[in-house]
């Protein structure tokens, strides 16, 4: 069972929170309201020796834990608030290397407007060092821009440059914050949905389309990243890119067509002949 | 180095956070302020093997790490809003085991007034099962009980009873959220301090002790829980009970007076003798 399948049968009697849950499970942050307020929720992993190498530095790690949770942020076109850390170090532990680690992700937080204000640090049995970040948002006056929203005739479209990110960009990329206020600000109420890409356009295409509707996706006008195939920028993961659907095509640099929103066939992504795209992407588990 | 060190470390230089933080790091949770309205948030780890024996019931499992991690919520006298959990889980992945761990976690999260709104499952290299949650609060209209603010002449009290935790309090225990509350109520200005305490008395009433004052306990009053001595008391782990100074008993239930807020010696938790305890109790690292 995937990570997505798990989480969804955990959730699935979720539905009657009793709390003001307006955004639940599934989407790339929960959301309540509180006092009359919407917050943005979202905690993620970053395991040492799978999302990075034994050997990255660990000014690297520390900001790739902080810059992977924040494109959540960027996903639902949130401001971010502040964010908590947790590391589970193993035994016998490097405190300096532990300590480079938790500065870089600091001055990232920082400089990405969600400092860190709490944490908490074990040492375990484990091989390799794990962290997870939670990070809180606000969304703009318009709201959070979901997951669920794509309508027929939308344009799919995409920032930046998809496949290969594993040379070098999984370690440096900015999460996609300030872009996706722009967009958001640019079309109103004619964004329509959005997701950020880490597990490979094709398969997070798929969490756009809905019963009613697929994401058909024009191979040739995907925007390659230097290196990248257009099998790399359906199928690699980690682009941290936002992927979202609206009315017409923002006026913006760093912005690509590459698709439309049409009528539900039998698959949920398909290619200009209508056929299924089965790249099966990155898969977290 | 240990956590409390290292999270000071690291944190050291975040006391110029450009947010709204009005509880940093090193209190039971954070506190910032967003839209005019308070908001605590905290974060905590339950390890497989650890925490927990290898062989402890799932549904055991999902428990404590909700319960400990709500523990947090009751020692600032919040009120719970909702939580975020992860999952690190050794490969192959039993799901059933897992997903018999979320739904006791799921249980109880909205049990005790904070229900999971999301989350994050990876599997990794790891042993033993790894798990986080994330819990949010909001204080009382007084406000959150800090661990500073222990006053001269303020009597130590407690919550329950202390020691031996290991023989089952610690898979069993309710997080003292209500308790918490009705002592702030009853006691209103007159609470100075509070913490919970997880790393055993001795070392716990440390936090309360400040450069002006030290924690002086009377051994003898110690509250024992069943087969527990007083060292038990002083040094076991997982309590998970109240520990917090006030200028009077409130009439309360399961409070007991185990000590008195007395001029800074040369350390921070003495005996009626006036000597150090040195006791150290159950180090997280």
């Amino acid at each position: 069972m995937g990570e997505f399948e798990l989480l969804q049968t955990i959730y699935d009697a979720s539905k009657n929170l009793g709390c003001s849950v307006t955004i639940g499970p599934g989407d790339d942050m929960g959301e309540i309201v509180l006092g009359g307020k919407r917050l943005l929720l979202a905690v993620d992993q970053l395991h040492v020796g799978r999302h990075v190498e034994l050997d990255c530095a660990p000014e690297a790690i520390g900001r790739k834990a902080i810059a992977r949770c924040f494109s959540d942020i960027a996903a639902m076109c949130g401001f971010p608030v502040c964010s908590l850390m947790t590391a589970c170090l193993p035994t016998p532990c490097d405190d300096q290397w532990a300590t480079r680690v938790f500065s870089s992700a600091k001055a990232h937080a920082e400089q990405w407007g969600g400092p860190i204000i709490g944490g908490d640090i074990a040492t375990s049995d484990c091989e390799h060092a794990m962290f997870t970040v939670t990070a809180l948002a606000t969304p703009s006056e318009i709201g959070a821009v979901k997951r669920v929203g794509a309508q027929l005739g939308d344009l799919v479209c995409v920032t930046g440059e998809l496949g290969n990110s594993i040379e070098g960009h999984h370690l440096t990329f900015e999460p996609r914050i300030k872009l996706a206020q722009t967009i958001q600000h640019t079309l109103g109420v004619d964004l329509h949905s959005m997701i950020d890409i880490s597990d490979g356009l094709a398969q997070d295409a798929g969490h756009l389309a809905s019963d009613g509707c697929s994401i058909q996706l024009d191979a040739s006008s995907l925007p390659l990243r230097s290196g990248a195939t257009i099998e790399a920028a359906l199928g690699d993961g980690e682009d941290y890119e936002l992927l979202f659907t609206c009315t017409k095509q923002p006026p913006i640099d760093d912005v690509t067509v590459i698709g439309n929103v049409v009528e539900r066939g039998d698959s949920k992504v398909i290619d200009e002949a209508g056929n299924a795209i089965n790249i099966r992407g990155w898969a977290h588990e």
